[in-house]
């Protein structure tokens, strides 16, 4: 039964880095590597050529009808934060394993190739470099961006590719040319709390927002807490109060077309109780599928800077950390998803992805659709993350039915009897 | 010449603990024992019989006309805080032996005695209590609350006693009776910027403002900051900074009671840049010298806390740190030094003082007056700390004239010539 096939499965994966505090495999560890090397036992066992690109992605292939025909492809990652969940990431690869079993039990021929990508390095809390494997497909990856990323063991990138037998300097051979995938579809859970609410079964990505970040200091003057008169006082924690509530009235306003954006830190200087706040110093994450949307939120930020700064005699520093474009994902295959689910008569929405994921960058080399199934609380990161088998499940039906439209079945007769 | 003699008293106690961060003479140090000594011996140069208090208060006596009359005494602490500066307190007692100086220069003979106290361990920077000198020699100092108190060395107070000579256990024996003193003066730097603003000579305070304190910890629910949408969100720092500026605005309405109230801590938690903040911790100091108007204060922050906690779904808890009566000074000493100062065309306000002093114990022993002279910028407890000589013999002139007010002075016939 395809429920229970799918908790083993998911189970054989999470029994590598298992921990109390939730689940430990990192990018380019040795548990990710064990990770990898059960998901080879499985695709092969499902009579799939497996290999590892240059980037240390595993790409295990069902062979197609017409094998010059580019494959449609499917997959996410293995590997985890620090102390992570059972299903991001994991979900994905799971789930294209399930596909091609069920493939093979209706054995069923497909047109194009079908192909199980399992990305490297999606998260960035060993390296602080986020989805290295699909950036290496996509030639995305700038070397000298990496060329001195440490750990915190003080382990470089390129040390770390080396200790599992691979080298920094070849990871851009990994680059796949476009044309060269018919299509993408990654299985993802939202990571947010919008399916569960809305009691919905998929959520149709429509893009991938990127985020802009902000440091923003805020610098007053420190002064006695009971000496200086209210009117004399130049607070630093008050201005960061009135812009964090302003970060959060912009995004507000253009809550519709899906922005967000946060203050996720800020720290007060020196921080006592008897002296009026000299510095403040705010982290600031801004994302959004619509760039413009940003742009208004930034704008909304920026005047609220300048009317603190005079209002309160304050100077604000305000650094732009990242200013990334948001990816759209092709209308072609948002509607092919959502149709698929109404054909299945599965519930569904379409939403943006606040989050990133490895399917950002297949979007550059192909069609690329992420699908996503309901999580508890929209927890994640976290090893109370929760996803039902049956959520799962209905993203494997939706998945299979997808990845057969673009890869072409042809039902093949049953060999034996 | 008075203005150089100050100069040369100020510099030979600011030789001790002297280091380029500014002057280190922690109470019950070394150092500290020091510039008591150095009090000692300027003090029985000019005649005056010194003795040490069991809470290791120094007190020089000037004797009067009738010996069996209280004394009037003046005077303030010579230990500092950690890199404090050169002026907070030894400004008090460089002006109380420039005052001994000058009646022993004009051979001024006063009906009441005339005291010098230099009190001991003013500052809390080493052991978290503050004023342990005067609150000794007002009854004030509970036993039970500073039996386990220890510096950061884990020298117990107990220790440090003994270390200069004294035994802890017998500090409440430097307790004296009222009426045993017939009014107490204290000299300090405002340690504010109200009068350096107003062009000001002088400070009369009308009472010295105790601080209210509460620990305010907004509890709201972490969450993925692109994947969860604004308006389901817990975010615990938008409810602090909501408060904080509740906290502001509710000072600010009573502010002609010269009531401030300041946050002057916020920690957030996890504080990371992609996570909607869970927790946000604000420390938050109330001063007054009106009861009734730090109420006014604590009422408009709970009620912006029950509005915060609705609105947004977070949990706020308050805790009550502190919650001290402020003392009010006696009007007709407050009004003898205002007609001192129109009698010396020095120019005045009256005004609270936001920070606590040795004042605050002696008022409740004598009648007692609090003088502060401007300071460069309202800086205090710092390196940069500044008054000038011009403002500190300003502040001398005021208590010369105030003292002799309450000592009856009788001018002495010239002895030789």
């Amino acid at each position: 039964m395809s429920i229970r096939r799918i908790e083993q499965t998911l189970k054989q994966f999470n029994k590598i880095g298992y921990t109390e505090d939730g689940i430990n495999r990192l990018a380019y560890t040795e548990n990710e590597r064990k990770a990898k090397e059960i998901f080879k036992e499985i695709c092969e066992g499902e009579n799939l050529s497996v290999r590892m690109d240059y980037a240390g992605n595993m790409i295990a292939r069902r062979e197609g009808i017409d094998p010059t025909l580019p494959p449609v492809s499917t997959g996410s990652h293995l590997d985890t934060v620090i102390n992570g969940g059972e299903y991001d990431g994991t979900v994905g690869v799971v789930t294209a394993i399930e596909l091609i079993r069920r493939l093979n039990e209706q054995q069923i021929q497909t047109k194009h190739p079908v192909e199980i990508i399992c990305f490297t390095a999606e998260e960035s809390s060993r390296f602080g470099v986020s989805t290295i494997g699909s950036k290496c497909m996509a030639g995305k990856l700038e070397q000298h961006n990496v060329q001195n990323v440490k750990d915190k063991c003080d382990i470089s990138l390129k040390d770390a590719f080396s200790q599992v037998g691979l080298n920094l300097s070849q990871a851009g051979d990994a680059c796949r040319e476009n044309e060269t995938i018919k299509a993408f579809f990654e299985v993802h859970i939202e990571q947010g709390p919008v399916l569960e609410r809305e009691q919905l079964d998929i959520g149709v990505a429509t893009g991938i927002a990127a985020p802009t970040r902000l440091k923003v200091t805020v610098q007053g003057k420190a002064s006695h807490s009971g000496t200086t008169p209210m009117n004399l006082r130049k607070d630093a924690f008050l201005g960061a109060s009135e812009i964090g509530l302003a970060v959060e009235q912009a995004a507000m306003i253009e809550a519709q077309k899906g922005t967000v954006a946060t203050v996720g830190d800020c720290t007060v200087a020196p921080g006592v109780m008897n002296v009026v706040p000299e510095q403040a110093e705010m982290k600031i994450d801004i994302r959004s599928i619509n760039m413009a949307s940003k742009q208004t939120v930034m704008k909304h930020i920026k005047d609220t800077i300048k009317y603190v700064e005079s209002k309160r005699e304050l100077l604000v520093h305000s650094e732009l950390l990242t200013n990334d474009k948001p990816i759209l994902l092709e209308q072609e295959v948002t509607s092919s998803i959502s149709q698929t689910c109404e054909q299945l008569g599965v519930s569904y929405r379409k939403m943006p992805s606040g989050a990133g994921h490895d399917a950002m960058h297949m979007a550059k080399l192909c069609p690329t659709g992420l699908i996503f199934i309901p999580c508890r609380d929209g927890l994640s990161h976290h090893k109370d993350e929760f996803a039902s088998f049956e959520a799962i499940g209905i993203g494997c039906d939706v998945l299979e039915k997808e990845v057969l439209k673009w890869a072409v079945p042809k039902k093949a007769e049953a060999i034996s009897k």
